[in-house]
């Protein structure tokens, strides 16, 4: 059984069209690399109602790991810990290990010479202000520590939206983790292109090559280069094969026997 | 009060991290600029039952527009219109209007000498089998049609995942009963760019200017060049305005307000 993903996004950035959500691409390609099941992606705006909703829906899912992204910061508009704590209905407190993480940050600032003085104001103290028996996970690119939280049977983790530190966190703190559960299978793709044929007439040939590799998922993608172009001899399409084995060089056999069947067909 | 907008992506590609949502940014930057307000974006597999579930609950949250991309197509695959069937208690039937533009688009490849002759296969009727009530909408580059239905309050569009055809769609049919409801408000943002002050010595000044300018929202984003760069003086801030307004005069007056008293206190 695959183990199950969710990502959850959270920034009004996102819901206006000013940021192209790249960050739920990555933690997606990496999360199925890793052998886990992305089941969910959604974005929500930066609300604490919008986040505690969220949060109830996702766990009323049951997947293994809940991942979000953004409102880690020290800004107003950082609402995910709060919007996590309320989901949870659990209360929110300075978390000791986070504030030490956020207290060294500023003190390396100050050997720097960035700043003149350690001073903890309330903007600092919220990035370390936690759902009660969340832990802190160290980021080594920015200041604001992700969280995580083992709640009933799923991974509750909270990652920054700035991309290089979301990324840092997920390698260092939680692909570990990740490894130890979603580790056991592995995904194989493998792609073909195929040109002067339409993709209605490639959808019976698709049925077929599916069929007769049970394990196999074959998707068709339309490349149209301009608006002129149309379904026809010119469009671009990808085969796309994909699967998931528990080794790999079964899931390699499995795309190998069913992109040679395919190849065969559309000659 | 602003209009509500929902936006649904239907595609296995977007949750293995094969494909980055451009179709949402797309949606979600024209939509705001069109005066609606997105409320959330979600992504579920080509799966019938994920897209029911999906579809009931976001009618549940009562948008007044929802708008799926993806699943349109010939493909086993391509299952959003059986999904929203389902998810509406819907029959579905061959829709005649659909079936004319699709039979239309072949004729016109048999014209142009791509095919050889008409078919109407299976997998050619699958784009003109609607859940009952639906419309169908002019597709000018590709061969599915896309979809609009009226569901109590609340018009359900449904638009191809390829992304030409998704933007001819919404551009000819979508766009004009969007302005209709949405076009009552206009949306306006500018940006200012801060170097030299960390963002959570920024956190105080933004709820200043905020709490004096109550229509414009401010939200920092954090721009890192390198791994190696931490929250400090380096870090390059950009701290974007905005605000939703009946008339564009009133909107920019209240931007360039809070601008100008941000750039004072910032200076």
């Amino acid at each position: 059984m695959s183990v199950k993903l969710e990502l959850l996004c959270i920034g009004n950035e996102l819901l206006i069209g000013k940021t192209l959500n790249t960050n739920a691409h990555w933690l997606a390609k990496r999360a199925t690399a890793l052998g886990a099941m992305v089941q969910r992606i959604t974005v929500v705006s930066d609300d604490v109602n919008e986040i505690a909703t969220l949060i109830r829906e996702a766990f009323e899912r049951k997947p293994h790991f809940i991942i979000t992204t953004g409102g880690l910061g020290p800004t107003f508009d950082d609402k995910t810990l709060e919007g996590i704590a309320k989901g949870l209905g659990r209360r929110l407190e300075v978390n000791n290990k986070a504030l030490k993480m956020v207290i060294g940050k500023y003190e390396s600032f100050l050997k720097e010479g960035k700043i003149e003085r350690v001073e903890l104001t309330p903007s600092r103290i919220k990035m370390a202000t936690f759902p009660v028996g969340a832990k802190p996970l160290r980021n080594p690119v920015g200041t604001a520590p992700g969280m995580m939280a083992k709640v009933k049977d799923t991974f509750l983790i909270a990652l920054p939206g700035v991309p290089p530190e979301m990324e840092a966190i997920f390698e260092g703190s939680v692909m570990p983790v990740f490894k130890k559960y979603a580790g056991k299978s592995v995904f194989f793709e493998a792609s073909i292109y195929v040109d002067g044929i339409m993709e209605s007439s490639l959808a019976p040939l698709i049925d077929k090559v599916m069929h007769d590799n049970p394990h196999v998922y074959i998707k068709s993608h339309v490349y149209i280069k301009s608006h002129l172009q149309v379904e026809g001899k010119k469009s671009h399409i990808e085969l796309h094969f994909s699967t998931t084995a528990e080794k790999s060089k079964i899931a390699k056999n499995w795309l190998d026997k069913a992109i040679a069947q395919m190849s065969e067909l559309v000659k």
